[in-house]
C-alpha cells in the first residue's frame, strides 16, 4: 500500500476496480465514512434518525436527491467510489457489488456518516492500545439493550464497539475521543457490559473477539453499524450501504472533524 | 421576575398569557431555543439546510410532522408555549400572535435551534463583557457576504451577532464558547468587519448599535436569525417562527449542550 496515496488517487483506484479490498489504513489521516443510500420519500425521517442519534450516526455529508458528488470529496462519484456495496430490498440483503450505478436512481439520497477510524488514529498517536489491531482482527461489536431514539418508521438498538485498556488509559481515551464528536466522540459506557445488555463479552454480534487482560476495563463507543440496522429496519424498496470495512474515503482530514 | 421559576412553570405562565414579553433572563441556566415551523413537504430540505450550516442553525430538537410536544420539554405544547409568534405566508410576514393553534396543522414540522443565551451565560460567568447587556440594548446583528450552504430551495446569507471586547478577552471568549457547539459555538470571525461584507459596524441590520471602545476587537458569532431568513427564502404556504427575543424555554440546562 502506498502511504502517500491521496484520497482522490485512492478513489480512482477504487473506481477502476484496481482496489476492491477494505480501506482500513488507506490514505491515513483522511476521514473515511459509512454510506447509506435510500429513497427520497424516507429521507426526512432517516435524516431525523441521524440527528436524534448523533453518537452512532454523526452526519458528515448528505447529498441532494439523485446527486452523486459529495461536498466532502470533490470529483468523486458515490456510485462507484466505494470498494464494495450491499444492496437491500424490502429490508433483506439482496446482493454485494462493486458498483451500484445499476441500482441507484434519481430518487435516492446518500448519507455519509462518521466512522471510528478517525479517532483510532488519534488514540494510536496518544499511545493508547487498539487490541483488535494488535491482534490483526476486526473490532468487537455488540448490539446493546439501549434503544436509539426512533424517527418515523426508523428504529434500532444502539450498536457499540469495545476496546479493552487499563483504567488510566480509559481516562486518556475519553479525553482523546471527546474532540472527535463527528466520529462517535466520547465512549457511551465503561466496564459492566451486562448493564447495556451484553451477555457474553467474548461473543460479539459482529467482528471478532479480542483478548481482555486482567485489570483491563472494557470501553464502549457508539458504532456506525447502528445506521445500517436502522436503514434496514423498514421494508423500503431499496437501501444501499457500504460493505463492512469497505468505506468511502473523503478529502476531509481527521483534524477537520474536531470541534470548531 | 422570579429567579426560581422552573422552565415548566414559565411555560405555564406563557401558555396562560400571563407572560407575553421577551424571555431573556427568564429561567436562568436553562436552554432557550429559536423556533421554525414549516410544511412537511419542505422538512427534509430545511433539516438538510440546518445540518449543512450547524453554526447558525444548531439543531436541538425536531418534532415529527404534526407533533407538538418537544423531547426537550416534556408536557410542553409548541403551539402555545412561546410568548409571541410570527406567521409568514408565501415568504411574507402576515401577522404576530401569542398562540398559533389556529395556524398549525398536522402537516407541519417544528424545528428548535440553539440560541446564544446559553453561551452568554457562560461568558458572564467567565467575567467577559456583553456590551449590549451593559447598555440595556439588543445585540447587534449583521447580514454578511458569507453565503450559507444551500439545501434544495433554501438559501440565506450568514447572519452574525457582534460583541466588542479586548483582544485578551477575545481569546478567552473563543475558549468559553467553543464548548457550546449546539448554541453557535466558537466565533466565525474576529475584527475586520469589511472582510465579511459589513459596511458600517455602527448600523446593524437587526438589533441595536453598541459602544465600541478604543482598542477593542469586534467578535462575531453565527446567529439564529439565519434560520428565519432561510425558512422565508422560499414562498411556502406557511412558515411560523418565534418573534425576536420571545424564545421557547426548554428543560435542558446550558451545560447539557456542551460536548459529550
Amino acid at each position: 500500500m502506498d502511504p502517500n496515496l491521496s484520497p482522490k488517487e485512492l478513489r480512482q483506484l477504487i473506481r477502476s476496480r484496481q482496489w476492491t479490498t477494505p480501506t482500513s489504513g488507506a490514505a491515513p489521516g483522511y476521514v473515511q465514512a459509512n454510506l447509506v443510500m435510500l429513497p427520497e420519500e424516507a429521507a426526512f425521517h432517516f435524516l431525523l434518525f441521524c440527528v436524534r442519534n448523533p453518537k452512532p450516526c454523526p452526519i458528515l455529508d448528505v447529498l441532494e436527491p439523485g446527486a452523486v458528488e459529495p461536498a466532502i470529496a470533490r470529483g468523486a462519484d458515490i456510485r462507484t467510489d466505494v470498494p464494495r456495496y450491499r444492496v437491500f430490498e424490502k429490508g433483506e440483503l439482496k446482493t454485494e457489488v462493486e458498483d451500484v450505478s445499476d441500482y441507484f436512481d434519481d430518487g435516492m439520497v446518500s448519507f455519509l456518516l462518521g466512522c471510528s477510524f478517525s479517532f483510532e488514529n488519534a488514540m494510536l498517536a496518544a499511545g493508547l492500545p487498539i487490541r483488535n489491531m494488535e491482534e490483526g482482527k476486526n473490532v468487537s461489536m455488540y448490539k446493546t439493550s439501549i434503544q436509539c431514539r426512533s424517527a418515523g418508521p426508523f428504529s434500532a438498538p444502539l450498536v457499540v464497539t469495545m476496546r479493552p485498556m487499563t483504567p488510566v488509559q480509559a481516562v486518556r481515551a475519553v479525553q482523546v475521543t471527546t474532540r472527535f464528536h463527528l466520529t462517535h466522540g466520547a465512549p457511551v459506557h465503561l466496564g459492566a457490559p451486562e448493564e447495556i445488555g451484553i451477555k457474553d463479552i467474548h461473543r460479539p454480534d459482529f467482528g471478532d473477539p479480542v483478548t481482555i487482560r486482567p485489570g483491563e476495563v472494557q470501553v464502549f463507543w457508539a458504532c456506525g453499524v447502528t445506521s445500517q440496522l436502522a436503514a434496514t429496519s423498514v421494508p423500503l424498496y431499496r437501501v444501499i450501504t457500504h460493505a463492512p470495512g469497505h468505506m468511502f474515503v473523503s478529502d476531509l482530514k481527521d483534524e477537520d472533524l474536531t470541534l470548531m
